[in-house]
């Protein structure tokens, strides 16, 4: 199903640095190509109502392929995706969720982060994806 | 796990008062830090869709260590937090909901308050918490 | 809807009274005539998932008008109500859960208790309903 | 709240270890003593419908602080507890988690394993609480 436990691991830990770096407290998850949940981190004193948001806009991200804010922009009133968050269990669509992909370009994966601003966990997501594009 | 009963009690009695006060009937509700449910007090003829709601707002406010209010500007359409109530079984994002402190401003749980207008809603939430940092 | 707030915090306190009496640790809730949510306690370090159950063993003894140990005898495989504990969102059949009736034998509410063992908790839980009956 | 992720991924990094150790497979799953989830990983072809059960496991044993086997023992068909499954969203009683305690005794969280036979899961799980116990 793609990505690694290794590499998980990899990107959970880059995002944690970068989270560090930009002093925030962040949740942290990783899901596979089949949006399975692979590895997670909640540092310590992060918002509790951010484990489920985290693992949401994972799942987000894989399910469609997209960064979770590009969702969220068609998911507005009058939009074409519209309240799309009530599917699956919940969706998250605001960002902080971005797919992983291979070196072929492949999606292998997704990464989600909450914890902050949408911008900080979009900026802590992206540094998991990059560790992994290196 | 921070808030005792004892300190939930007397929140949710000073909640009471101040409800009967300003004549509303509201449903109260306390969580300890973990957001995990220490009291709750329905006053007679409150609503009951409030059961719920009291309790949704009391977590919420734990959840980001927030007043649910704060969260609620964010998730409007074009927000920044879009339709975050979809995540952890359901958010309730508009006042009477306030995270409650210890002396070193320590987060010890949090109240939840739901039966009248949503400004009524956070002046009684407001009375369980500032029984606490008398 | 029968019981009254003041009935359904004298049962708690009853209870409450008993559980340090026998030394253990309770959470305990009250519902009304209509299995909604009026009154709750979680005594300082009583388990976390009692929460819920407490909350469920009041609702089973209003749903069905008996004590919750009642319904666990017919539950069970082979019994005339195998596997009832899939309704109504999850129900709890082991004693802890008792009707609460009023002087002339109408059923205003239950009480529902869990912390301990299934005698502990329905002893508990008895002695919420006596308070009331005096 | 108890377990740090520091200490959380300790757990997690010795439970992996025990698992290659015997040639299994596994989810792994740490909650915080208000069972909310710290840290989670699954090894590469471990079972998805661990994923879940990780987190439950570890949930359960800090819903009630003791083992999820001990639990399991009391929910069976005429048991005290029978059934108890259906509380809280939903328990997982076989073995495979256990509290984790600090050095005083006092509980801080739990670990909840899936992924093998439940005496592998339970062992592994051992080996998560024996890395923070030493």
């Amino acid at each position: 199903m793609g990505i690694t436990l290794e590499q998980a691991e990899a990107a959970v830990k880059a995002a944690k640095a970068k989270a560090v770096e930009i002093n925030t407290l962040m949740n942290i998850a990783v899901v596979d190509a089949g949006a399975n949940l692979v590895a997670f981190a909640r540092m310590d004193g992060a918002w509790l109502g951010s484990v489920d948001i985290a693992q949401k806009k994972a799942r987000t991200a894989r399910y469609f392929d997209m960064p979770t804010g590009e969702v969220g922009k068609l998911s507005q009133p009058g939009g074409s995706l519209y309240n799309i968050e009530h599917s699956n269990g919940g969706l998250i669509t605001f960002p902080g969720g971005i797919p992983i992909k291979n070196g072929e370009g492949v999606i292998i994966g997704a990464i989600g982060v909450s914890g902050s601003t949408v911008e900080n966990d979009n900026t802590v997501a992206q540094a998991g994806v990059d560790a992994l594009s290196q």
